[in-house]
This record gives C-alpha cells, sequence and structure tokens, in this order.
C-alpha cells in the first residue's frame, strides 16, 4: 500500500471505527489512521461524507466509502487475496452474516443508551431485559453459525465476530455502570466463551479500548449529553 | 429449479417483496410465490422469519432468508451464473450500491409515511421539502453510478433500480393524494428519465401494482391505521 492512498477517518470510542480497524489488522493491511473530533468535524470529513458527516470514512485512492458494513464488506472484496477472506464464502452463510450484522446495529446501540437513559429501577430493569432478548437471539445466531467452533465465522475472526465485538468495551463499561450484568453467561453461556476468545484474538487485543476509559467517557456522556444524573 | 425448492412469502404492496420478484425477473429464476395476510400472518412466515415476521421470506430447500438487500444479494451471489449480475463487479461501484440502498430504505418509507400523516399545511410542505431533499442526493448518485448511461446499473437495470424503482407506485400514488410532486423532474431531471426507461423495463411492467391499486390501498390506510381524515 502506497503512503497515504488509504486513510481512515475515525474516533476511538465508536464500535463502527474499531471494527475497521479490527478488519485491517485481520487482512494484515496497513493505513493512515485520522483520529476526528466530534466537536470541530475535519474538512476532511465533511467532504467526503457530506450525507450523513459521521466516521468511519474510508478513503481509497481519494474515493470515500462511508457506513461500516460497506467499508467491511469493500475491504474484503477489494482484498479478496490478501490476508483471509472476512465474510463467508458460501452464499447462505454470507446472507445470514449480514442479516445479523444489521441486526445487531439496529437493535444494540439504541438499547445500550436507552438502558443508560432510564430513569427509574423499573425501567432500567426493562430495559436490561430487551438487551437480554436481542443477546439470545444472538446466542442462537452463534449457535447456527459458528457450527460448533470458537467463532462467528468458525475457526477464526469473521465479519459478525468483528461487527459485534466492536460493541464490547462498551458493554463492559456499561455493566458497571448500570450495576448488572448485560452480556450473562448464565443466560447467554455460548457468547460468553465467545467473547472470551475474541478478547484474546489479536484484533481485539489491539483495537478494543480499555473498560475504564469508555467507562470514565460514558459517565460524561451521560452528565453532558444525556442530562442523567442518578448514574 | 425444482418445484417448491424456492419459495417466496410477501404482500403485492410492499416495496421489499416486489423488489425481489424484480430481481428473479432479471435472473430468469421461477420459484413458488405465496401472498401472506398482514392480519393473519402464515405458520410459514412465522416459523421462518421468528425475528421480524415480516414479508419478505425466501426459503430455498427450507432454509430461510430475510430482509429484502439480504435476499437481494443472496440471489446474485448463489445463481451468480444464471442470468445477468445485478450488483455491480468492481467493489468500489458495490460498496457505492449498498451505501446507497441502506439510504434509500433508511429515509423514504419514514418520509412518505410522514408526509401522508402530516396534521397542517405547513407540515406537509416541509416533510415534501425533506423527500425532494433525499431526491436530489439520490440524483447526484444516480449521476456518478449510471456513468451517463440509462440506470444506476449502467445499460442495465440492476440492484439500486430494483431498490428504488419498487417505490414507484407508492410515490407515484402518494402525488396523488398529497396533490404534490414528490419525484419532480424540475428538481431531479435524470431521476425523471430513469423513472421513464425503468417503468419501461420488463420488471417493473410485471411487478410494480398499478398506482390506482396502491392508491386506495394507502387511502384505507389512513383511515384505519393512521386515523387521518383529511386525505
Amino acid at each position: 500500500m502506497a503512503n497515504g492512498e488509504l486513510k481512515l477517518l475515525g474516533t476511538w470510542c465508536s464500535q463502527y471505527v474499531i471494527r475497521i480497524r479490527m478488519m485491517f489488522e485481520l487482512k494484515g493491511l496497513s493505513y493512515d489512521y485520522i483520529e476526528e473530533n466530534f466537536a470541530n468535524k475535519s474538512e476532511l470529513l465533511l467532504k467526503h461524507n457530506p450525507v450523513h458527516k459521521k466516521v468511519p470514512v474510508l478513503i481509497h485512492r481519494d474515493r470515500a466509502i462511508c457506513e461500516s458494513l460497506v467499508i467491511l464488506q469493500y475491504i474484503d472484496e477489494n482484498w479478496s487475496g490478501t490476508g483471509p477472506p472476512v465474510l463467508p464464502a458460501n452464499p447462505y452463510d454470507r446472507a445470514m452474516a449480514r442479516f445479523w450484522a444489521v441486526y445487531i446495529d439496529d437493535k444494540l446501540p439504541r438499547q445500550l443508551i436507552d438502558t443508560l437513559k432510564a430513569a427509574t429501577e423499573e425501567a432500567k430493569a426493562e430495559k436490561i431485559a430487551d438487551i437480554h432478548a436481542v443477546l439470545e437471539l444472538l446466542e442462537g445466531a452463534f449457535n447456527k453459525c459458528s457450527a460448533g467452533k470458537v467463532f462467528f465465522g468458525g475457526e477464526s475472526v469473521g465479519y459478525l465476530d468483528v461487527t459485534l465485538g466492536s460493541y464490547l468495551a462498551w458493554i463492559k463499561a456499561e455493566e458497571r455502570i448500570v450495576g448488572a450484568k448485560l452480556l450473562d453467561e448464565t443466560k447467554v453461556p455460548l457468547l460468553a466463551e465467545w467473547e472470551k476468545s475474541f478478547l484474546a484474538a489479536d484484533c481485539a487485543k489491539k483495537f478494543l479500548p480499555s473498560v475504564e476509559r469508555v467507562e470514565e467517557y460514558v459517565r460524561e456522556l451521560l452528565v453532558t449529553k444525556w442530562k442523567v444524573t442518578s448514574a
């Protein structure tokens, strides 16, 4: 990769960015990483993602690709000969991976934030139950996709692993803040095992931020952005 | 295709179903179509889409694939040797097609319904302006994706064509109901030309319902579901 021809605009705390960095690690590709500032978005970001004005933005030879799940598939397809394939090879397995990736991003971010913002203990318990229900569905998906192996992707980390795995630091930080298990091994034993395997993978060790750092960041958001005083 | 090995569960009015039928037409694949009833979902639907309980559901050799954009990609990949490819070949063009398809489904359905439900003329004008803004972005996307050709997919109907084209009957019906142009050739001349080409394609002629039928259906929804009395 020639210097400067592949750039990723991101922020350290975004699961959508973290999964792209993990993907590059799996593929063994090098790139320039540029940390963006939410409060003061760069000209480069606004130029290359005028539709959503959000990270991640991948800039490859001055052409931008936006939306993390689209970027993951772009990397897998454009560098199909570099590193392992990250999406499954079989069309049905690819469809399952795409379905569950959309499901994860459709449900988890909103549910994680709703839980943090819950005004009463009762409301919080309800929101936590919603997260448990989603993770229980994902437990079933893991059972099917992994076919008895360690990862959603089988023997090695794949598309769904980085998609769900990119949330782990936030999930662990939120468990501390709300004082309850979200990814609970008594409810989702397979996912709990998967979590251990995933956290031991190089891509997770390199790119998941520490739980402490995320906890501090989320506690700040609670006060400054969501005006929640009880946490 | 052996009889019964490929089934599509759908409803006549759903853009998400219509695009799958268009895709099968493009690929020249035969399948069994089963019309579902919203008010009384079949056992087959509930069994095969327990997560969302929605159409479309594609059942291929007793395995289900759900979510229309996932299904479109599955059909293109699983029958890659049958009929023309529907997604672009180039990874960057595929990424653009995926980005804009998600954008369309993220924006249009909500905006079309919000416009119908607008309580005042002022609110309606605002909602229509939102739709125009989305279509103007899609005009720019068309300009890039089509590269001067007739369709988003170039010389022939492709992934983005069926994704956006599946909304056309609803858009035309809604124009009659709200009394305003939504896909307005003075604002989006390229899309207006595209619309003519798309409506002349076999897949549109066969599977887009008539504007009259959709208009009647939407007027019924306005009264029975959305309790809007002014339309």
